[in-house]
């Protein structure tokens, strides 16, 4: 089996340690790991497969002969250093919101849209982390009865936004978010817009419409939790047909990366302490919404750093591995 | 001015003593006051305008001569004790969901529907928490627009399950939730029926109805936040006609009982750790919601045991000495 250099920019971070994580968990083909981080982290040791690494400084040079560069280091260094990588040859699975509507950026999500892989033109972009954990169950609806709207609310946890989110809510801060976050609840995430949307929901609307392949009407408000780890998401939507409820819990049921977890009489039903280090997305409170001809309504959760980041992106470099990905430099 | 006998059913409980506050704070005009609890709470004392009074016990005839009673003690004792406080001669304002759909009932909040006063029979129910706190903003969308349908999300605090919840979120308990609150969100309050809802959902698709005199199509997802006080409601809705978003805000800013918190570029937005210790509705993140015609989305915050129970209690009282109530033993 042929194995893989494999370099992660921001090695040292939240999503980029748990990336190394999930690239021995999931057993990813490496010959040569090569974890990147900013000047401050350079010099610290990581340990991969019982191995001590010391962390490199990113540098532009950093990816020669790479093949898969990971990329979570945020928006300002994949947008200076993913176009090196791809110069290198390397084929980039980048994590910030920087390359992701682009329409030469593969947005995925492998086990709902794996086929977009194949249009790269080097950077494979990881969608936002409220996103991802909807698009398998969305999928399922859509395959089904087709979607006509979708109302999302969202509870994300501070781990979204890094240590700094961690450290704020831990320690009663209020340095990182705008406002304290223990014993609060913050409607707003990212940056606002002039008409009254945040960034977040925006990403929301638009990368779910483009990991979906169809322009549906959607709306979204995204809120900040004191949580530490993983995001709910209340969706709200209504399909084109009818549907037999039944079936689409059973589709749930048989969807990879999904579990269907909605018993609500044994009080089971999806929470983030339940999604906290689980790869997969949970799906419960599912029913229907009697307020239009064919609504359904969906509680996800999943573990923001893990299926929300890092276990989308290490899956995105398997996919392309099955799938028999074309590296630009052969 | 006449004054007035009131009791107070759970004197020593959350609501309860917030009432006693507010019966205070918003110079309810009383002759005497009337702290009643269970045997367990009997005898304590409570300060009530610097007067010291002896808590007793709730019995079948505590209400004689009584004007107003306030039920805050759970839906067990107003079933057992309201009708008796009525056959006393009593006006009966019912925190308690037990009466607040019987016809004969109203379901008020003063600044909204406070009309309905006048139709009691002895009893007048406080609505539930997380509808009380949408129903000003959405009136003021209802007279200007219509209302075709509402989409609820919401967060709601601990405190919402008094004294319990506070103590399994400040201690990390799980012992009165089925799951631990803390680090956690609960997609879960009150219980469910067999079409997946749960009683609170239902509580605010029904109640919203009958305190807007309209029969909406309604759908809800409520989820419990560790937060202590201070519930959050996301509030998608569709209008029947088209609007202006300036007038919609308008009629927010001049709504009795609501603020419009709405300056994004500022930071200011509805918050929990805002609107605690308040007695308004805090309304925010007012945007157009593209993704129907007439779409609408608002952000509510209030303090749950204020304006979602207590104050609104006492406002009720306040509205039926001002819309001159007849009580049923004249």
């Amino acid at each position: 089996m042929k194995k893989y250099k494999v370099a992660v920019a921001g090695a040292t971070g939240l999503v980029g340690s748990t990336i190394l994580k999930l690239l021995e968990e999931m057993k990813f083909p490496i010959s040569e790991l090569i974890p990147l981080a900013s000047k401050n982290s350079a010099g610290k040791e990581i340990t991969f497969l019982e191995q001590k690494i010391v962390v490199r400084e990113l540098q532009p040079n950093s990816f020669e002969g790479v093949d898969f560069a990971f990329f979570a280091a945020g928006g300002k260094v994949s947008r200076a250093f993913a176009p090196r990588a791809v110069e290198a040859g390397a084929l980039v699975i980048d994590n910030s919101s920087e390359f992701r509507m682009d329409n030469d950026v593969p947005l995925v999500v492998p086990e709902v849209n794996g086929e977009d892989i194949l249009l790269h033109k080097g950077i494979i972009a990881n969608p936002n982390c409220s996103t991802i954990q909807c698009m398998a169950a969305l999928k399922c609806v859509q395959q089904i009865a087709g979607i006509k709207r979708i109302v999302y609310s969202t509870y994300q946890s501070v781990s979204g936004s890094g240590m700094k989110g961690l450290r704020d809510l831990d320690e009663g801060l209020n340095e990182f978010y705008p406002h304290p976050i223990e014993g609060n609840i913050l409607p707003h995430i990212d940056v606002f817009f002039d008409d009254g949307y945040t960034k977040e929901e925006k990403k929301m609307i638009g990368e779910t419409r483009k990991i979906l392949h169809q322009d549906i009407a959607i709306t979204a408000t995204a809120a900040r939790v004191p949580v530490r780890f993983a995001h709910c998401v209340s969706i709200n939507v209504e399909t084109e047909r009818a549907f037999d409820l039944e079936a689409i819990k059973r589709a749930f049921g048989e969807q990879a990366e999904l579990i269907l977890y909605d018993d609500p009489s044994s009080q089971k039903y999806p929470l983030p302490r339940l999604a906290e280090g689980k790869n997969e997305v949970f799906v419960g409170r599912v029913r229907r919404d009697p307020s239009v001809q064919n609504g359904l309504n969906l509680w996800t959760v999943a573990d923001n750093i893990r299926k929300g980041a890092a276990t989308n992106a290490v899956q995105i470099g398997l996919a392309c591995i099955e799938r028999g990905v074309k590296w630009l430099r052969y």
